[in-house]
């Protein structure tokens, strides 16, 4: 067995659900892992990892709208809001989806279902380069 | 150390958080790892897992009541329609909770504590076949 | 390759978000890992995880009051009512966070972003003290 690390770069340009499981695909498949466990981790609190439907763009659009509803912009709710009225929303919208999630490979090929993809969900509304790490542990 | 995957099939008959910890330690015990993590995916996006206190089965019901209501059928809120009633509510509920869950090994034992059970949490009225991806990393 | 499991106990003293990344780092540079794993478990289903904003206290605090306006704690809404009114409340609170967070290792360093902290999210009122377990695969 053995580990390896990764780091890559999804740039966003505004609240919403990024599809990136093709990027993360494309460097497994230089790997050729057969057994293993894939883990993907974000390194920021104001953008989070969510495992949704990617057959119609429209589950990931009604996600966002639920997610809008349920944390709203209203600053009189809150204490920090000097980053502006996005940024607290987005620390409680990171906090309610993932920050990390770990696949499977089996049978030399991520345990992803049929209809499942990985998706950086973006919580702020101005551009910015989200950082996420990558591990994979496999047979060598 | 070794790792080994395998899958397993969850009937469901409606919605409703169902245990299986014991189906993860029967499989668990023809390993027998002392030290180890062990994760489980599970792939779908319309239903998802949960440790969950299983002492009191009125903690299950009342968790999924709270779902329930937070994230109400009301076809009015959502793009997503055409799979019924109960199918955007089933990818929001999914990304609320978890589509993948990793416990450690310690001392030859799961990690769970006293009242922890490993839960299913089917969100679709129909009856389903869910498959379930386990992966396990232990000493050889 | 190798794998360490390590058990850690925090103290609370009523609800709330305690940070214990320091405590985690003390016991993870014990251990010299250049690439690995770390693997943080719960034990408990009314107390849960989360990685949030370290550098202003403003954040978790808005995030705790988030988390009791979602869930409110008025004992007619649950069944499951003989443990207090905060017991419920605190197994719906747990789901919607993290029992488990993975965090990679990679260049020798947690890969927690400039302001990422892993929190002990305490949905009690009573104090407790909480067992944590991690779990670290590393290079030998």
């Amino acid at each position: 067995m053995k580990q390896v690390t990764h780091e890559i770069q999804i740039a966003t340009h505004g609240k919403g659900l990024y599809e990136f499981t093709s990027q993360i695909e494309r460097w497994l498949s230089g790997q050729h892992p057969q057994t293993g466990l894939l883990t993907v981790f974000c390194r920021h609190t104001s953008a989070s990892l969510v495992i949704q439907e990617n057959a119609d763009r429209d589950v990931v659009a009604d996600l966002a709208d639920f997610f809008a509803r349920l944390v709203p912009e209203d600053t009189r709710l809150y204490r920090h809001t000097a980053e502006g009225p996005d940024d607290m929303t987005s620390h409680i919208r990171s906090a309610l989806t993932n920050t990390q999630l770990s696949i499977p490979i089996h049978q030399g090929e991520l345990a992803l279902g049929a209809w499942q993809g990985v998706y950086l969900f973006e919580h702020r509304d101005h551009p910015h380069r989200r950082s996420i790490v990558l591990h994979l542990l496999m047979d060598s």
